[in-house]
């Protein structure tokens, strides 16, 4: 896994994360036009869009969105990539500000809803920074660091980060949102055909936590790297 | 939580689903138009729509989909039910029919998703029995029983089945989809702002298990009354 | 045909329908956001809308409005509704509110729009009179009553409130909507193929006061049953 | 009134109306394209589009239809036109053609709905003669006409063919569409605010049926004018 | 060419352009709701519609825009008219208001976008000149005068003002838009299969010099009838 | 300028293009679905669809397309790359089959109609020889190579590759694509507020003469570099 840190010029965070094969770019964007439920109160808020360029995956698809309906799993991915952000801001400190992650799949072989939570956490952070370095906060509202991690079962196997080979070949598709602490933020566990029992379950949690650990490490390291950002 | 059978006279399958002040109107229709990809394949298919009376809640909302896009949440609940609900299905001695479940909240007191996939059940259940008793199908195609049940951890407390009040409070939402056999279908679990613990999630899936029993036990209990289906 | 009261918790004032086999579920919903034309006028609004359930029909349909485009069967007869409904309101009285009225067919045997007036009228005076009862008006914004049947014309017979079999046999077919006086509100009088007399109208016109006798009736008994609504 | 035939060089029939200020522009366009219910009936099929150009009112309208939703008038008024149309129509002879007559409204005072019927019939028959011509048709499949016109109450007043001000103004609207023998295709009729008696409703029944006659001998010198189409 | 000002009784400005047998109906209407990004500015705006009614051309059309899609030629033919009417316009003079030029095709026969702005600036100069005489602003703030015409090469001729069997046969598809002073507004010119040379170009520039004149004859004579809106 | 090809791994041909601080991901997907009116014709064809990442931009934008409208200015750029690229490809050559070439805009500073055509380019020349290679087509159906190039009048001065802060200061704005042979595929010229001489046009004309040179080497050293495809 790499994470690659100011890949946009525009974008007030922004990199590039590749897991595998698979290839998201993520930009954090941020903005004083809250939603409307948010509007004085005060607080601010973190949303996310997910999307895939056409020839991300092995076929090509029609852009999503085009033609006015968005797809479930890109609806459904989109939710779970702001949830789990969300856990990670104090949006008191945030004030009435929007950062907007959007997490744009350059090419996909796998995992994406997990590369685009830990990418986009990068992305979060490096803009939440940024806001404190010129100001527009008082201090970073950061508060927990998120990744997220796909474990599958095939047969008596437990696999980790499986690429889409092998996940279309998985009894069972889990992914894993995790803190650093290692506590948990989000379970999504779905058999495929075949039901599976609370040992195979735990099977899975006890490597996700492992695999956990070296994103977590990972995020550090492109955060660690010297911020190009113009406005710093 | 009670289970009304045969409550629509045009479907092959119905019950409403009273569980504490939800209210549920499932039907099953029967169809030879199949989805795309699956013609000519021999094989069925069973699909869900979900969708909420717009007073179903306490505050008036739009009706979803008014207007071309389907809300996030609607697009993912009904992705679930569909999901839950093809695991008891043996697609080949379906024949190339697909059965439609329809949910739609009458009345909406929280835990509407476990809801819709413990009434859809039952109507896709007698859906397919009806189809056998016509003769459409050589036996009977559910080949296993699913039940849904919603967790959630509010301080110290671990709760099951909690209404729209409670909901509104807790830490921890989880809904927890199991077969007959006690293995798992599917576990959905998100921390509402707190992360919480291994051993925490683990109270909560013995709860879910024990409430799954008497939901397996209500459906049973709606499908041996008399059935009143003119065709059959 | 039998109308229950109360049967939502949360709307301000609600009724099932039965006339036939066809069952509607009606709500009326006090809100004080107006349309932009009534803003600051001192004046309030009644809207309505209608929608069948996907299985409500024989053969399962389409949800109406996924996808963006109403049909035109619905948009034609939800604005025959809002428009005999604004009929028996005084709109200085009800004040800068807008009250709508949700009619969602659960079970379609014919009749539907003709059912949809009738048990929208009961929601909607029991929301006005648990307006008045809150102390939201100063006094009942209802003024008039109004109810409506339809009838048609079969070879030599006239019929009233035809059943979807004898309503697809029909050469003519008619909705009549009028008040407690016995006053019209509107006509829809239709040729299906064969143009019909001038006396063949008055003969249904005839029937369709009477049927509108009695139908009244039930809406009174309907309001008269004790009210649960839980905010009086 | 005034109908001017062969207005448009491409379409199978055409004729310019103008009723008082209001002008629509009709065409009647003849296709081998028939909708899906009618496909190898042997059966052909008559449809209607009916819009406004923006500025055809006195203040400036949107588009209907750019932005996904047709307004539920429009679907009302296209909807009518379309039945009035096919009551004139043998669809046996007229075999597996659809003729797609579209009135678009030029400039609106008033009565559009109605002179949409009279010219669109005008293009219709016109189509057809030009269909039976070429020999399309073996015999022209027009087997009735029909002209519409609108009353009102307005006050103690019975009033034919109201501008856009007049109608503003009247108690009572109503449509009438008849056919050549003076028999009734269709009525709409609407209080505004105050019901009426039928006595008064008899009294625009009359009116409607002298406005008719001149209606129906104003088709009938159009369509004798020479006509023009270079197919002929 | 002819253009026949005052064709429609609502609108601040209007004409028809009889270009061939290209018929186009051109409207201006005025109005004080600016978009988003000119509120508050002391600007004006200019913006233009452009659409072709269904039956326009040699086949029937579908609406453009029924069903939520613009065609990209719509699209870019109407932005293309509003570039070409703004920079005729003062903006300052103008002030807070908006003109909206909506250019609707009633028959089609070849070179629509030029007609279109050829009769869109007559509509639009009438509607500001009506400005100036109510008083709605000080001083016309028409600046300047344009017109375009359409070119072509097929083989080795260079084609003015082609009509559509012309046109379908050009190697090269040309528009000029030209000021009253000859200078260039806008060039589009496209090969349809053969590249061509800057020669043939420069041959075409020539060409389109001379017919723009003669359009900017036409259009002054046009402004010069006398006018007839009941508002002056 | 930069082009990196092979930066996707599914795509029969794809490059990076980098003009400036713009950046295009461009893909071609070849596919034997081809548009209806190409279909039992023999011939093939070649289509673009371009669009913006929403942080491509100083401000985030709107996800075009995501609520069913495309803009114009998106719709207009993508009919323009699809009829440039369409001039190099012999279609009965290329057989029954559709490229469709995406450009995606990762950065824009600028000139991202003429990067897309540019790279929309070497992508589509990958995937012609890549068919050639495996024996989907006999010989490769690439006839000619397109670059294209934006001009600009700034004052007194003609600017090449304007960037957006240039773009936006320019009084004449165009974009020229053109030939290996010097030939004009089409010209694309709008003057922004002061209209223009011919004199000017002639020196802008020039001017991209020199620069579309260098870009067609640009494209052949991308595509004489080794090719990674793994089909091949």
């Amino acid at each position: 896994m790499t994470i690659t840190p100011n890949v946009n010029i525009h974008a007030e965070g922004s990199c590039q994360i590749d897991v595998g094969r698979t290839r998201i770019l993520c930009t954090a964007s941020v903005s004083d036009r809250l939603p409307l439920f948010r509007r004085r109160t005060g607080l601010g808020w973190v949303t996310a869009e997910y999307a895939m360029l056409p020839r991300a995956t092995q076929d090509r698809n029609r852009r999503d969105g085009r033609g006015g309906t968005l797809s479930g799993r890109t609806a459904e991915i989109q939710r779970l990539v702001g949830r789990a952000l969300r856990t990670c801001v104090d949006f008191a400190t945030l004030g009435e500000y929007q950062i907007t992650v959007d997490c744009d799949v350059l090419q996909a072989d796998g995992g994406t809803r997990c590369a685009a939570i830990c990418g986009g956490w990068v992305a979060l952070a490096m803009a939440a920074r940024h806001m404190n370095g010129i100001g527009l906060v008082r201090r970073n509202p950061i508060i927990d660091q998120v990744a997220a991690v796909s474990c599958g079962i095939a047969g008596n196997d437990t696999l980790l980060d499986m690429d889409y080979e092998e996940d279309s070949n998985t009894d069972v598709d889990a992914n894993f949102v995790m803190t650093a602490a290692g506590q948990i933020i989000e379970i999504q566990c779905s058999a495929e055909g075949v039901a599976f029992a609370k040992d195979q379950f735990d099977g899975m949690f006890s490597l996700a936590r492992k695999g956990i650990e070296q994103l977590l490490e990972s995020q550090q390291a492109a955060l660690a790297m010297p911020s190009e950002h113009p406005a710093e």
